[in-house]
């Protein structure tokens, strides 16, 4: 194991020349994350059950927080899906981009990982800042227009987090019993308005004294 | 201390004339949530802590999980700045709502409260749909429009609870950072459609077809 190869399959693609020394750290990762939680798990525990040097997984994945969002991140920032949402007209991107956050919270893999993170980043408040600026980084800048980009990414993870935190964690049952269609009429048009409306602007369907 | 007594005050206001008892459970359940989290206290913890019989707790109290959610709400039904939310125009509710929200994370009580309850509802189950239903009763739903009123506050529910993540818990920059005029900027419109929109209908501001 090099110091170059590790570099060259760092973060690229799901496998790359040295797959399976990076795989068997982030499966030791999971095993150790699930085991013990966050705060009791080391990046030296992992090591030692993957059968390697501590500082390789430095090399692969830098602090112990990047590890656990790496083995807990439910999309990949190269993901089809992601692309495939980007390339969309930008007033369709509201629509598409709750259906994806609720397709992934129904998939039995993504979801286990989403609550998984959601929970660490309550109770162990050093992971929280490293996972929001990865779904700030991997999907939401992605989409949003140019001009106050990051207030954008902001609003949308706060509604998309929200709703999943009713519907899925909750279970609030207006929430966890509404239709995707259902949930679309109510929330695609704040996704829309924080991807690339008007921030500033009053909301005709919700100001009284605004005409229809 | 007799059933007609503790009837007589169970849930009206701060004080009734056996609050002594009353306010000793009270402060038994949070020094022994605070000390062993919820899932590892029991309600005869609370009644030995407290010097009482465990079914004097549950008479006042009801189940552990209405303990607890007792002990941490951060806002009483009958709080006066729900009243005057509520005796707002409607138009107008939206930002008021977003202001007393942050206004509670902002207050060094209620914020421990409101962060303690969120970390139980994402690691006990149980408590999350009676914290949410709480938060409905006590405060959304006296001040949503008529119609589809459960959807209405609960998606007002996940946009206040994913920006409090967002600013308050995970603290990202962006919503960190910002004034509480720049937060009403960008949500209180989210907020005044979903209490008094038209919930189906598109957002000119969010749509790019739709003339201004």
């Amino acid at each position: 194991m090099t110091g170059s190869a590790a570099s060259a399959s760092r973060g690229r693609g799901p496998r790359g020349g040295d797959a399976d020394t990076r795989g068997d750290i982030l499966a030791a990762a999971a095993r150790i994350f699930g085991d013990k939680g966050y705060a009791a798990s080391s990046l030296r525990a992992i090591a030692r059950d993957a059968g390697v040097d501590p500082a390789l997984v430095r090399h692969y994945f830098g602090t112990k927080q990047e590890l656990f969002i790496e083995v807990m991140r439910p999309l990949e920032r190269d993901d089809a899906r992601v692309a495939a949402l980007a390339s969309l007209p930008p007033e369709r991107r509201g629509d598409a981009l709750l259906r994806l956050a609720l397709s992934l919270w129904e998939d039995p893999v993504a979801s286990v990982r989403l609550r998984a993170v959601l929970a660490s980043a309550v109770s162990a408040a050093e992971v929280g800042p490293t996972m929001a600026s990865m779904m700030l980084r991997d999907l939401l800048l992605q989409l949003v227009r140019e001009d106050r980009a990051l207030e954008r990414a902001a609003a949308c993870a706060t509604q998309l987090t929200g709703l999943a935190f009713g519907r899925y964690v909750l279970a609030i049952p207006t929430l966890a019993e509404a239709s995707v269609d259902e949930l679309s009429a109510i929330y695609a048009p704040t996704l829309q308005r924080y991807l690339d409306g008007d921030l500033d602007a009053p909301l005709p369907g919700g100001e009284a004294d605004v005409p229809r």
